[in-house]
């Protein structure tokens, strides 16, 4: 959806060590928006992209426009079920069937062999793995960890909607997570201790209101009673009028995060 | 679905006629039956339809098994709006998401320039348009008139299941189709006048229950003020405990049925 920046360009960097070439799509998807404000405030920048796409060595880029996209608007939707049913799927009604829609039909459009998604929106991937096995889709998807500032907030877009003192609070999102993976570390299993621990932390920063906390099976996005391998611990908080999200993801013997980054 | 009979046969010739080589697909569908008792009792012969296919010229068959098809179960929907939504979506719920699902993926799997449909079930051909045109799906679609015996009743695999006097009985539902078109062609306009012309013929056969009785758009499956073409008029009716369905479908200065097949 471009406002391009390094988790992006993680993204592209990832596909063009691996692969023969490398398609780019730039579309911001309109269906998957629940709240028409938000849409609009999407911050944007074509050029600028544009740019990027040039400058990772993007051989393909793929801009097209709604009428394009959706020449006859759109009446299908695609629910791909539990897996996009809680979280964001709570917070964003909708949300994910457009999301699952337009990936569709960018696969479709783009044919690509591989297709590489961030983990910042790491829900985003299961709904997008569960949608391409159902439609048995020919393509591997590939994960690529999240991206972060030197304070740990996660890379996003949206941040461009925020002010100085508004960026120093969101860090409390990683600091949040990382007291959870911490007490998970430590061998606590109960998800509702972690969820304290994590929302205690992120309650020091009074600009940052928890909007969801929660911890959930890695692949499934089922809750659990007993925190397990593989695990996603996942926050959404506002700020400044600004929705972030982020997670960490604990799979078999690997914990993709520094634990403590402060 | 199997259970092939000369409406299958004129779609496998069509293709026969038009493309370089034919792939049939051989499946019953379960995510489609609403009903557990009508999967169970649907007619199968896999034996005779392999024949019918070599017969026809079929190139390459393909017979998936559930364990290939949904080797993870199934977990996505795919609604394709409106097109859905009446006549046999109110009558069997959940039935198209199971047909625009299982035509998604045998279509990826399978990857045709062109697939055919038989023109009984018009409503299906006009979600698998939906849903094509809504994912972008690189396919052409090919509907084929729907083939009836000397007496009209349009052929299906459903026919089987009913007895002789129970066929004859059926054979009501293209008199009282025929009746409302040439009430249509002697300028009537009221979808209800049609409607009720339609019915007061079934219900001279008292072994005929009609379920729904309609007159659409024949595109968009909208209702209409005033019945102008393109519309298709259909019926569901139940015989013996059987749900039949038949249509006629009138476009642009074409009628594609005999108007009075008695």
């Amino acid at each position: 959806m471009g406002a391009l920046h390094d988790g992006h360009i993680a993204l592209l960097r990832a596909a063009r060590d691996r692969e023969r070439s490398v398609v780019a799509t730039l579309f911001v998807n309109r269906a998957q928006f629940d709240d028409p404000n938000d849409f609009a405030a999407y911050p944007r920048d074509e050029k600028f992209d544009l740019n990027v796409f040039e400058e990772c060595g993007v051989d393909v880029v793929f801009v097209p426009n709604e009428d394009e996209l959706y020449p006859n608007g759109l009446s299908s939707r695609i629910d791909a079920g539990p897996v996009a049913h809680g979280l964001e799927g709570v917070r964003r009604p909708g949300h994910f069937d457009g999301v699952a829609m337009v990936v569709a039909k960018l696969l479709y459009l783009t044919k690509p062999t591989c297709a590489y998604f961030g983990q910042k929106d790491w829900q985003q991937t299961r709904v997008i793995a569960q949608m391409v096995n159902d439609l048995d889709v020919e393509v591997d998807l590939v994960t690529v960890s999240t991206v972060r500032d030197a304070n740990g907030l996660a890379l996003s877009s949206r941040n461009a909607l925020l002010v100085c003192n508004e960026l120093e609070a969101g860090r409390s999102l990683f600091r949040g997570l990382s007291s959870a993976c911490d007490a998970w570390v430590q061998g606590e299993r109960s998800p509702r201790t972690l969820l304290t621990v994590m929302r205690a932390e992120v309650a020091m920063e009074p600009m940052v209101t928890v909007v969801y906390a929660d911890v959930r099976h890695a692949l499934t996005l089922a809750k659990m009673e007993s925190v397990n391998v593989p695990f996603v611990i996942a926050i959404a908080a506002e700020i400044g009028g600004v929705c972030l999200i982020d997670n960490v993801v604990v799979g078999d013997g690997l914990i993709d995060v520094e634990l403590d980054p402060r």
